[in-house]
């Protein structure tokens, strides 16, 4: 059972490997977590997060596959004979977080350790010099400012791994006392999910009149978005959505989000209204209709329809 | 951009690679069409299953990836290098289907050339004397009668794979005409399900009293069921099922459905009652809460909540 600290410099990963470019989406656990404290079952803990706790960028690094792989770290038929069954990362501000051995082994798993984003040296306020991004996977697991890769039977310790913080709990739990805590699997990969960006809240269209609604929609474990529907009219009816930037991304290995765009038609007569989309991952996996049966007291993994209220304009040509 | 046809001898795969056993749940793409039907979209096309369209056995056979891999038929680097994106499948009788090189080449995705079913030779009617076995895609994928592997940049032909039968289409499609069919992802990975076994609908239970409530629940790509919820009143209140045989599948290569069983109580007053379920998966995908939104015209991928309708006694008692 070998527990290997392995300690990370960038001038040797530079120097030993190929850099390799991936695009991802990052998004926070929480994302969305306001819309559960709206409901009946009432405030979950965290920060209230809208649509916006989710971010894109294009990192470059080196692979964690060929560091483990090529430097005789790891490879699968090893850590199957050791008992490792995760690749812990450990940051300078002592965070501590990990991911399954097979996420960092798959060889279409394009986990980096990276030190560029955008053709720039990576930023200390997003990781800089080197941060670990594993696409596909919550933001807890991308760890910023990694000094050290640890090859382990166990997850990592503390409350980011193992405690109540990336738990998904059931909606009839209230409370943690009597919690099994450690035997809830932590979050790893996240849902299927979509946003409506346009328009926001409080928006007026024109009577009987198409306008434009656009948004983005996003799977975690690489699984690509293959249809968005809108609908005007609660879930009744729905159009589905045009696919445009990211819709290209391979089925399987959609680390960034998809935009869409579609054309809806007002209501004819003044009313407030509400549009709301869901998106279909390559698995089938959708939405649900709403946040309730999801809720959950850390707020997390929100992915139901994501709803906008908005309203048709007075038409004061009819008073003329 | 190399299409290579492999003939496949039994004797020869069982004499050069080890044998390798996968306990598997295969699922019609049509399970629970059904339920569809009854909504007021109305009908949709294909045999009207219930959700008794899949099964579950342990295979045993040789690993596609070793004989791609260590045949020197097709690696990875290879793969992408000659445009390989699909590895097709043809059977004695014709039908093809593919699925995606990254599927086949996993080497944590256990796809079999299988040989042998529960420790017995492949009978015929499940695909004998050779069949694939994808495990976590759907079945029409798990192709019977295999004769031939052919690698290639493009997906099998035919209705199994580039038609209708199997492709996911929007709730709004009432009509083939006008579709741009090819322009569909196929289905490989099916989204997260689960349902109740017992009781059955119909039946009667105790006024006021417990009783037990049992089921299975499955996903697509292996991930594994964190989490069954059972309510009795509509999806208000639920309570989490004790997962039991099949929990502990690895939360990645879960292939095999998981069964639960929970305690609920009767209401205490004669009536007619609903219990429903939904299940969670290792990624948080969760079941949506009915048929509508997801309906589609060929009545595939129903993975809503799963509701029986049961009733409480009269309690002839209280007459007396």
């Amino acid at each position: 059972m070998g527990v290997k600290p392995i300690a990370l410099d960038i001038k040797d990963l530079k120097h030993r490997f190929l850099k390799k470019e991936v695009t991802v989406t990052i998004q926070c656990g929480g994302n969305r977590r306001s819309e559960f404290n709206e409901t009946s079952r009432g405030n979950t803990s965290g920060i209230g997060w809208g649509f916006g706790a989710m971010s894109t960028a294009t990192f470059g690094g080196t692979l964690l596959r060929d560091v483990l792989l090529y430097s005789g770290l790891l490879r699968p038929e090893s850590a199957e004979q050791l008992g490792v069954r995760h690749v812990q990362f450990i940051s300078a501000d002592g965070l501590q977080a990990s991911i399954p051995v097979e996420k960092a082994l798959d060889v279409y798993g394009d986990v980096l350790l990276a030190y560029e984003m955008n053709g720039e040296p990576l930023p200390k306020e997003h990781g800089g010099p080197l941060r670990v991004v594993v696409p596909g996977h919550v933001g807890v697991r991308n760890v910023k400012w990694v000094q050290q890769i640890v090859t382990s039977p166990e997850e990592a310790e503390g409350p980011w791994q193992r405690g109540i913080a990336y738990k998904g709990f059931a909606p009839g739990v209230t409370t943690f006392e009597g919690i099994d805590i450690e035997g809830i699997q932590s979050i790893q990969e996240q849902p299927v999910t979509s946003a409506i960006v346009c328009p926001q809240r409080g928006s007026v269209v024109e009577p009987g009149q198409p306008f434009d609604v656009t948004g983005f929609a996003w799977s975690g474990g690489g699984r690509g978005i293959v249809r968005v529907d809108v609908s005007a009219d609660g879930g009744k009816s729905w159009k589905t959505a045009t696919l445009k930037e990211g819709s290209e991304q391979h089925s399987r290995r959609a680390w960034a989000w998809t935009f869409w765009e579609v054309e809806l038609f007002a209501p004819t007569e003044a009313q407030e209204f509400e549009i709301c989309c869901k998106a279909t991952d390559s698995s089938y996996n959708s939405q649900p209709e709403s946040p309730e049966p999801i809720w959950n007291i850390r707020g997390l993994n929100n992915n139901s329809w994501h709803r906008v209220h908005i309203s048709v304009a007075c038409n004061d040509e009819d008073d003329d």
